[in-house]
């Protein structure tokens, strides 16, 4: 399985496809020695985008905050035609031909300064599987309350940053105790959002449906995937709601999600190791909000 | 001013000479994809590491908080020397010929792993001149006190890792004021640690020569430098004290200073735009205890 690399050029509009089993990047790349530039992660299915708009913004968003040259929708859009024309088959699913494709802008060197470019790999089967199966999920304190973070601009808040090395640790913690995913809680045990996606959680109450999310605005990153689905939810008889949510409201709702541009719904069948509510249905009905953004 | 690379290699014990002008590292790299990865910052004075030891062990901390292979001692020292042999001439300074030494292990890509590199420059002539000039600082909230990460491992606490975007975005923060560096402090203004540096204060109180450094063990990097200041401080009749400190000890002092391994003493001349008391006789003191580590 390999991947396809298009680097961002200024002459050359479609971009340059480049050699990915080659090394590319200058071992003193500042996106390499100080994790100093900022990404996207999108799902393209039967070679087309999903809600790519809603990608360029938040990528947008995140390069002003780190000062970094955003090049033009024109751009992206061109590189990433030029890229999935050139990828090899993608995942067969029921949603069709699946790909991974990536956006990134590093720093670049001292030197040569930053540089962008998308790369699109076939989606991975672990991926594909969690939404199926559904991931065991463990609760795991952030030592801080992000919105803590909002107010100061230089923290980056809300920026997506190639900075991961904690949500990385954090998947293998869990992993070593035989779950698949993280979701963050205040030291008051209030729910942030997973490792690298929302939370998502369903719940009749006197008979009227809601879907809740944490309060997006306060330092945890606003999910595309999960305002995709909200906007959807809305228009189609639900009421939303903006927590705080505890772990209490996961183990008595009727469904919850990992909701993330890739794996779309992971429904979290365990909680700490024990089991919580599954609903298929609304995982369907959710997932048909995905379907044409 | 070019940098030379060595690679650390299992079956070339001396390590493999790279051209640094030439891409060296694969673009799916997680080092660059998800800044997962751990590294030092080392002085080299007439191509010898300085304190070389407290590196390695700090360097084998921050490896095993994120689960990397950490190269055997002799592997390390094997490459460096390949690597100082082959550098370039370094910055002339009065310490004599002065290199700057990264030692660096990255995730590396899914397929082939871990890996690890040591870089050598001349140190920059900016870092030289702040050691002359000292550094105008400003105090920033870190938006929350990092003490509270330091009680769950997957945070990283205390890794020194490559994930360090808020690091470089605060410097731009203070660089666009008009001021060099910047100094965190939490919400109740108790000082933390500079963006990347230590920060050590000096006063006599009732004819008692101090010492004083915010608590190393609570959530931010034991400083090598800072570590060997006090070594050499104590065994020449320092009283040593360790916070807490706030803005208002560091405008009463006698001298403050940012400490880190390469600038050694960069004297705070001013602070949030205050001109605050500089202290040359400490400064040289002071340095004088780095000059045999």
């Amino acid at each position: 399985m390999s991947t396809t690399v298009v680097l961002l050029s200024d002459t050359n509009p479609a971009g340059v496809i480049a050699d990915a089993s080659a090394p590319l990047i200058n071992i003193e790349d500042q996106g390499l020695t100080r994790g100093d530039g900022v990404f996207e992660t999108m799902l393209a299915v039967n070679r087309s985008v999903r809600k790519i708009d809603a990608h360029l913004t938040r990528l947008a968003g995140s390069a002003r905050l780190l000062e970094l040259p955003m090049p033009s929708e024109k751009q992206w859009q061109d590189a990433i035609a030029t890229a999935l024309k050139e990828a090899e088959v993608g995942a067969r699913t029921p949603l069709g031909e699946e790909h991974t494709v990536k956006l990134i802008i590093s720093r670049g060197t001292v030197e040569e300064g930053p540089h962008s470019w998308v790369t699109v790999a076939p989606s991975s089967a672990k991926v594909l599987s969690q939404r199926e199966e559904g991931v065991k999920a463990m609760l795991l304190p952030r030592g801080h309350d992000p919105a803590e973070d909002s107010a100061y601009p230089w923290l980056l808040a809300g920026a997506k940053t190639l900075s991961y090395a904690v949500n990385m640790s954090v998947l293998r913690y869990v992993k070593s105790r035989g779950a698949d995913d993280a979701i963050w809680v205040t030291d008051e045990r209030r729910i942030l959002e997973g490792a690298t996606s929302s939370v998502i959680v369903a719940k009749t109450v006197n008979g009227v449906k809601t879907l809740y999310t944490p309060e997006p605005s306060h330092g945890i990153l606003p999910g595309t995937t999960q305002g995709t689905i909200f906007n959807g939810a809305r228009e189609n008889g639900w009421e939303l709601g903006f927590g705080p949510l505890y772990p209490q409201d996961l183990l008595e709702a009727d469904g919850v999600w990992l909701a993330s541009s890739v794996r779309l719904l992971a429904p979290v069948t365990h909680l700490n190791g024990t089991k919580i509510a599954v609903d298929a249905d609304t995982t369907y009905e959710l997932l048909g909000y995905l379907a044409n953004n």
